[in-house]
């Protein structure tokens, strides 16, 4: 009863969907120089989702890149058992799956858990946050699609706020993460339902100035927490 | 009758699958330099074999860093025909499907073409060589797969050889490619064999000097050419 609540922090994570992927290592640099606070990784297997992007060798060659950056793997796959193993040997530092990926999230959490990852769990839209709840105790994050996986780009699902605004309620000091069509002139909507993992892909990666993007993202995520 | 008959060159391609992914742009530009006659890119998708690389995207990010260079998009893909036009699309000129993941090889070599690229046929080591050749003539290439696919630094398997040889008598203009475990301690036996496009991956990637390995590998396959 008397223990200092916890507060959420705010995080922003570029997602590197849309940046150099050929030279990977320069543009993750270039992000964690401009203020990122993690990196967001989206691995597709061309079956979960119809995009095919990178996995674990791709990852472990980037890990000694980058060796403090924190890695939120997206585990866009068919699959998500499979990867766990090899994303905790590549360095991963959180491992999300999708909530439809699996028949047994309990021990896939587990799992990840006993590899050392942090445990992180996706809805897509199409997904009611209720699907979720279940497992959240099991869950260090949860991550609201706000557009269908599979490319970068695409525009912003205002009409997902409210699962981030339920999941805030249920859980003040839960990491809720928000990814896709994020950046500045939606960042007030994820903000105010309680968002404070902000993916923003194109909107970083590929601005003049990402640097300033991220401080604005960021004061408008601080503002409302 | 009175036709000049080709001649298969020998081409050296290096496969970038255990240089530095997170650099890739880097990794091919040193391959290129050393004298690599052109890139054998390497896809996996994690259920035609184990492992998950890249995709299309990668590829298409890197093609204007080396706009000259060949790509040999070997795809090791449970759903080939999923990815001809995004490959295409991303500047592959070769795409090499392996006959073991498709049950339609005519209409799949018929739609590469169709895309503008040519068409490789692999077979994994356990595929017999007969097999292919219902759809040689619908091939610019056939590859022999050396070792299982899906990793790379792998013990080159020397009773595949009798299907080089094969091959080499039935076609002799068409390109026949051996993939794993290529380096300098083998590469006669590929040679001999009747092999003309040879994939060496941590031989060339890993060696102090790519340029006299690759070299190397080339005087051998010239020799027996």
């Amino acid at each position: 009863m008397c223990e200092q609540q916890k507060q959420v922090k705010c995080k922003i994570g570029p997602s590197i969907l849309n940046a150099d992927l050929s030279n990977l290592e320069g543009a993750c640099v270039k992000m964690l120089d401009c203020g990122a606070d993690y990196l967001h990784l989206d691995v597709m297997d061309g079956h979960f989702v119809p995009n095919l992007t990178f996995g674990h060798p791709l990852v472990k060659c980037l890990r000694p890149k980058v060796p403090k950056a924190f890695f939120d793997m997206h585990m866009m796959v068919a699959d998500p058992e499979q990867w766990i193993e090899p994303m905790a040997d590549a360095g991963a530092d959180q491992y999300t799956f999708h909530i439809e990926a699996t028949k047994d999230a309990p021990t896939l959490a587990r799992k990840i858990k006993e590899a050392g990852m942090k445990v992180g769990i996706g809805i897509k839209p199409g997904t009611p946050v209720e699907s979720v709840m279940p497992y959240a105790d099991l869950a260090d994050m949860i991550l609201v699609m706000t557009v269908e996986p599979g490319f970068g780009g695409q525009k912003f699902m205002a009409d997902m706020m409210p699962k981030v605004k339920y999941l805030r309620e249920k859980f003040p000091d839960m990491d809720i993460e928000v990814d896709g069509g994020v950046g500045l002139s939606t960042i007030d909507a994820c903000a105010k339902a309680g968002a404070n993992m902000i993916v923003s892909g194109s909107a970083v990666v590929k601005a003049e100035d990402p640097q300033s993007v991220i401080s604005q993202l960021r004061e408008s995520v601080v503002r409302a927490l």
